[in-house]
């Protein structure tokens, strides 16, 4: 993979991070609690984070929403899944959202290229 | 809960089964090989069927399909899933999908009663 | 209009009210949190109630969503906005969102009458 | 296919000429032009209606509007598709949209039977 | 804010300006009447330009669509909204749709301080 | 038009194919059986692939997804559609799909000019 694609995630990060500070200064009430409770979700429950950042993960594709995958595929290697693990997840989005999710699928295959070359996700 | 409403979900699974026969005998292959990809997607594999139940279940919620959620709320119970999960993972699609997912989640919630009556999910 | 297209709006506020019972008795804390926010979400702020529940009920459109638009459309005539208000902002949903909302708007019609004869929106 | 079935079509017409009436009754300037350009879309123009018509109807079905579905099925019938060409568009919808147009799918074959009852559609 | 990060501003109004003449160009009478019906949308009516500018914002974050956000926002600001207004309606948007909005409100909120830097809208 | 918008679309066909050929190489046999049964549904049947494609690009346009947007209007251009029925079957998307489709028409119409130039679409 060439550097800048290596790079990518690496940008989405802090960008991610810096305009979600943003937003938090707006001050406003409801999107602060929003955010909150949206942390909240996937914390440990009935279910373990591993299986709440897939059912994430499955979310965000069918929804076709490329940072929420890169986000949501990074958590999920971070609870655990294996990339086999993952690739199924990916594979269930396909098949419920149709041929209309591939490009995002394009896009999460090279995701998870950076996670293992970044060693957060096994090879 | 009234008859009536217990006998939503017997309605709809006799007459999903008998629409589906009627798509299969339309004779179009890319369709019939279409179920057929789309039922192997949820069998054991990486993941257990338990989890794959409940990816489809998420899926279907936040693409707001009230018989795909039907569907695979009674799956993810016969798979194992206890309410207090398939109410978790609801949640987790309220919150990616947001308030437009709420006339959805009044659905699934009685289903999961109908369910409990029928003893496949545990009260 | 007929007794039974009057009563569907009553029938509707009914099963809404007891289904979301039901979700609030299910006990989970992230649901109940999401529907305190998404209450809050529509009180008076920098812009009037009035205002916010004409967004809600374009988004809700947009989205389609019967149960949100017939939702919404009545908390707007109790916020005040008239027919003619109503009407333009579901022609702003129906330019945004395309032919595909004009079942929705057909839906949104008989509502209107209905708030008229109930005389919860003036004629 | 039982009496109730059949009449399902019939009586989506009647409400959907009944409520069209309505929105034009609106007297909504906006609205009644859309309805127009909305109509002229399907006119001859470069591409026979029979094309444009296969093309609305692949588009209200990957957008899972049942209303739109049956609509554009009548029209297709009408301006000549036979049902293998009828079934082979709608492949395509399912397979770009995935398995959650599949309750549509099962939408649209019956729809398809009331067609061909009618004589509108060759068995 | 880097230099670049204003530019994209400008930019997205260039090429927006430069595609629509395109557009136009192509000489579809269809396509030309739909631009026409989408600009009088947006007019004096009933409701004041300031609000169905809002309610073009909040249409256009729930179906998640930056251009489309971009537009909004600016002539939102142009006809007199302040920006605790339009993070209210980001606000509603964000509710509605859920957290898969969140990636296009960060977009937002970069947009809105652009805004403020070209003295378009009040800081 | 600019070289650099020139090779906008030779980048992408490059990317695409690269990206394609990862997705095959994780070995999971429900993504390669997706694969394919994609690829065989826009083969000729009873149906001419020039229809066919024509209705994958309206899907992908109402969609409104780019990559599935320029990949079907290269395919309609080599199954010999011309440029005026390509655009009247975006114009088509457009009615359907509303206002939001517009930024996907302006990414569409350069995309016809890319292959006007590469003279794959007569001008």
């Amino acid at each position: 993979m060439s550097k800048k694609e290596n790079n990518r995630l690496a940008e989405f990060r802090k960008e991610r991070e810096n305009a979600n500070e943003k937003i938090l200064d707006l001050d406003n009430l409801g999107i602060k609690r929003f955010f909150n409770l949206d942390t909240n979700t996937y914390k440990e429950g009935a279910l373990p984070v591993e299986t709440k950042e897939l059912l994430g993960l499955v979310a965000s594709t069918v929804l076709r929403c490329n940072d929420c995958i890169d986000y949501h595929l990074e958590q999920c290697a971070k609870a655990g899944s294996t990339k086999e693990e993952l690739v199924e997840a990916l594979n269930v989005a396909l098949v419920v959202g149709g041929s209309i999710v591939i490009p995002h699928l394009r896009h999460a295959v090279e995701t998870l290229e950076i996670l293992e070359e970044e060693e957060i996700l096994d090879s």
